[in-house]
């Protein structure tokens, strides 16, 4: 066995936080903190010393802040990153033989002990340090270890060795020649903040059409911002806007034959008229795309573009690589499957070819032009059915020269397939929102997403609806139903995104019963949508989308705590930030049908609050306040006027003239 | 970012066990199995196939057995190491196309689809097999692919595909091209069964002479062997065995002077007759030594000795090697200090010592010299106050050529530092037993040792006392709380140990009230025992030990598992092998003065048993038989009598003549 140097007596393990044994990066967006802890400790009782080191990728040098001791050899330090890109973070520890001797030595003194002996060694260490300096500290430690060897009395040697600014200035030149440091450097990815706080809205541009019976263009899209805008929104997604494939192109409400007028899925991409780096005619020009960035830019929103690597049999790429596909031994190129299901329309591409470099490469590109056209949000389509190396490498080459880029992981499936990709590098990704309605269901899930280490790495997004998912629930509950759930996502989630305007319009008609497809999908068919309408849920999520704006505490999601309530169909839940100034309380009632009430009991000192003070709870929907008195509330929720409350909880501040104010 | 082989698709990830991501090796013994599991996923929903890769350190090549899938992603295979030494393992899996093919296939055929094309795919992969096999197999799979291309009817077709043979025979020879292997190989280090399953029994050898008055010798103790042995203990460890230092000898009941004729601390190793490599002379020579060891060998005893690496101002290391020591400014060598505690009779070893290579190589001697007269045992003494670099060398280098040997950790420190020697390799540690005595305490501390990661690398070592250990509960309990803590250490623990004959007499006076110092303690003086006496519990003893060595459930600690006993002084486990041949279930009263009954909730199905069948518990202590009934059974316990039962669970087992019998 190698004998590396014995002389590094400290040991350093179990850091966090760490992915997989920092396989992987951790995730944060600018001002954000990394908190590191570790297991530190050496043989013997010496007293160490530990700080985090932490560098931005293209920094040479090292920063450095102390940690402090926890408890059981655990230790704990932090640092904050303030730009985005890549930082690298570490652990470095060594044995303070000077604090070693500093502690020793006061217990001598206390017993009463003969301590010439060590005061003698104290300026030993003391001499080293200086040698370690350099400016006015190398001649105030080398002075310093000349008055501990030249003083005569006990009090005066123990006065010095003691003397607090000796020890202090000992403290910045310490003797690191055996010091240990982790031997894993940790990385950091760090966003911008909408990747971890964002409000998403999905439309089919090709619906936006003024009236009804037109293909609706970039130039429509235009006139729907400031309605987008209005309700709070500030990512527009949209479905894929390349030229749609004519073979095997499917009709409305999926029937497999088109009738000549029938629009295809836009998911079905490539045609004569272009692949994945152009623009379906009739929604406009790249010049019009470009403008709609520009318009929305001025709204406060930024357009999200879809990213779906599948290709119908028109596209270029058949021609040009048909290496890229896997052929049938009758020379067919083979169609996407899933048996015994077939979806001719779909060519897959096939990442086990040997041409994977050059297909690798094709797809950056393909992000790259997007972003040349000033795209900065990509929401994927299925990234699950392409290799997990594909996307880590995608994703980091990307970010190396544009940092700001922001991945949506549309990705349904099992646990440890959605958490890989988050680790592979995407920004955000769907969750099982939309499936979890119960209390328990929604408790259970949320926690595991934001108070596990699946946390560092997984930003959740939350979707009560999609084109392909129109929930029993909302089919069966109304509006009360849209209501709670857009209270539930957009509140639960620091990022959460609706597919409109059938979620503000109540859209519920599902294709059949036992389906989760609407019917007369928007997929397959250009719709017609009257804003307008009276009953629309536009204002209601404008009041949320504000509420979010104005409460700081929502734009994170690791404060969520759920608190108890005696009927199981309220959920109360709360979000707070680090300083308690911004407290959030949300009520929900699940059940859309029926009025209930009850009592939740809140864990008052973990959100801020004085147990002998009365707070007041605002609700920021309705504008009501309630005063309440000790951890347990009474509420009332009737589904048909509006089905939760979304509470600022404000304690009660006293001022000189001794009236009652609230913060 | 590097461009790995992008067509390795298959994600491994969660490998258990796995100690610090492999910088550990986890421990077996020979004849134990590995279980492996791995979360083991590709994108898309192709069919995978999954190996545990393992060899012995020294073979070439990798063995391999299959893994299954569990649930969740989850795989699980296992392996079983054979011989003492080091073995190396990993997982690898890989995309299995035609896997995934047949199960497509199959669905096609339910919904009556055509599959003439698949076939001839099928085909293809039957001939890619054949070009990876040899032999008569490379035949049959051409055979197949030609008959599979040459079917004419469906139904021919379908059922050459799915056919049984063809699948096996393919399983043999999978594309393994794009295989994912873990990319850390772990490593198990196997010891010999004691490792596991050692019965200790400590004694001063100076006290063992035959009449009172006189220094004991190892001849002396070759009389005492059939004593120790009848009480079943198959390792004896003496504390240091070398001569002892004159300077600052401590006198009895460790005063600071020595009379004249008081012998020291064994502890206190080095004098003008020899240090570390050498026999203190009162004792006996070495070629003594090496006759007890043989003479004990007989009586199925190995022989322990104590590794103590510090050093009296009277080794002949500080003369040899005074860089292997401390020096204070005085010119003095600094002698071990807790301050204000001084310890003037011990110089530790300096491991911060430029010489520090040499040192550790003499430390490797002294093992080395011990090995070379047949010791295989050692218990280390504080290993806690030298670098864990340096164990974890020592005993890589020492068992590299005597995979044999056993290291037991004589560390009471904090949980991370017993944890941390673990893994840098003791075979053995000692615990925190002594000084847990309630039921919860008992419970919490040895589920954490058997059921967490834990148990991976950390071998308990139960001892109820040492000669540092005169714990209260003893000192208060009088001979229940001995019997008690002695059924606990022995059947919690597959190795425990006591130092006798202090334990067998039930010696309980301490030094002084609130200290765990004996009275007259023989770290300090020469004891003579009467081990004759009437009240000895060497019977007692012997019968454990013997339920110990009869009942393998006894011989292992994972299968550990508490059981509610609706009162609190009354404390149930159980221990099973796998096959639930052997299930031990043990009650002790933890009360040493009062009797206590009670009724145990047991989980029948965990242990084997059938809800619906009585079954007997049998007393092995008492041979005292009692039938029970469903999962609750009521149990009475008299310390005064005996304070334990230690059943032996025996399941009813019917036969033909309809007699019941109990295995």
């Amino acid at each position: 066995m190698r004998m590396r140097d014995g002389r590094a007596r400290v040991i350093i393990e179990g850091v966090k936080p760490e992915i997989d044994g920092g396989r992987f990066s951790i995730k944060r967006t600018v001002g954000e903190k990394v908190v590191v802890e570790a297991d530190v400790f050496g043989d013997s009782h010496d007293a160490l010393s530990c700080v985090v080191l932490y560098r931005k990728e293209e920094e040479p040098q090292w920063k450095e802040s102390p940690m402090d001791f926890l408890i059981n050899d655990r230790w704990r330090g932090e640092f904050m990153v303030t730009e985005v890109g890549l930082y690298r973070y570490t652990v470095q520890a060594w044995i303070d033989h000077f604090r070693s001797w500093r502690d020793g030595l006061s217990k001598k003194v206390k017993a009463e002990q003969d301590v010439s002996v060590d005061i003698l060694a104290g300026a030993v260490l003391v001499d080293e340090a200086s040698d370690r300096a350099s400016g006015s500290d190398k001649d105030s430690l080398r002075e310093g270890a000349k008055s501990l060897r030249s003083a005569k009395k006990p009090s005066e040697m123990i006065s010095l060795a003691l003397d607090d600014e000796l020890f202090h200035l000992m403290a910045r030149y310490p003797d690191r020649e055996f010091a240990t440091t982790y031997d894993k450097e940790l990385t950091v990815v760090v966003d911008r903040e909408k990747a971890r706080f964002s409000t998403w809205y999905e439309m089919f541009p090709r619906s936006c059409a003024a009236e009804q019976g037109h293909h609706g263009t970039f130039r429509d899209c235009e006139g729907r911002l400031p309605y987008i805008a209005g309700m709070g929104f500030d990512v527009l997604y949209f479905p894929p806007i390349h030229p749609i494939g004519q073979t095997h192109r499917k009709g409305k409400n999926n029937t497999p034959v088109a009738g000549p007028d029938d629009p295809g899925s836009p998911w079905a991409i490539g045609s004569a008229e272009g692949g994945h780096k152009d623009i379906h005619p009739q929604l406009g020009t790249l010049d019009d795309f470009r403008r709609l960035i520009s318009k929305a830019g001025e709204c406060g929103i930024e357009i999200a573009i879809d990213l779906a690597f599948q290709c119908t049999p028109d596209h270029p790429y058949v021609k040009e690589h048909p290496e890229w596909f896997r052929l049938r031994p009758d020379g067919t190129v083979q169609y996407a499957e899933n048996p015994p299901k077939k979806y001719e329309d779909i060519y897959p591409l096939n990442f086990e070819t040997d041409g994977w470099q050059e297909l690798w490469e094709e797809l950056k590109e393909v992000v790259l032009f997007w972003i040349g056209q000033g795209v900065r949000i990509f929401r994927v389509d299925n990234p699950h059915t392409k290799p997990f190396g594909f996307w880590e490498w995608l994703i980091t080459e990307v970010k190396k020269d544009c940092p700001e880029v922001i991945f949506l992981a549309e990705a349904f499936t099992r646990p440890k397939v959605m958490y890989e990709l988050a680790k592979s590098g995407f920004s955000q990704s769907y969750t099982y929102f939309a499936w979890r309605n119960t209390k328990w269901e929604l408790a259970e899930y949320f926690t595991e997403l934001t108070q596990t280490a699946v946390q560092e790495c997984f930003r959740p997004s939350l979707w009560p609806n999609t084109p392909d998912i129109l929930t029993e629930y909302l089919q069966m509950g109304g509006r009360p139903a849209f209501m709670a759930r857009l209270v539930l996502a957009a509140t639960l989630g620091a990022s959460y995104g609706i597919y409109g305007p059938a979620f503000e319009l109540c859209e519920s008609r599902p294709k059949e019963f036992g389906s989760e497809e609407y019917l007369d999908s928007e997929k397959y068919e250009i719709r017609y949508w009257d804003v307008t309408r009276e009953d629309s849920l536009k204002d209601f999520i404008g009041r949320v989308n504000h509420i979010r704006r104005e409460n700081t505490a929502l734009h994170r999601d690791w404060s969520l705590r759920f608190h108890p309530v005696d009927n199981d169909q309220l959920i109360c839940f709360s979000k707070h930030t680090e300083d308690f100034s911004n407290v959030i309380l949300v009520m929900v009632n699940l059940d859309p049908h029926h009025a209930h009430a009850g009592w939740v009991e809140l864990p008052l000192e973990r959100l801020g609050l004085d147990r002998n003070q009365s707070y007041q709870v605002h609700d920021l929907l309705s504008d009501a306040r309630y005063l309440w008195y000790g951890p347990r509330g009474y509420v009332e929720i009737d589904p048909q006027v509006v089905p939760a409350h979304i509470f600022r909880v404000r304690r009660r501040i006293r001022t000189e003239r001794d009236f009652d104010y609230f913060m």
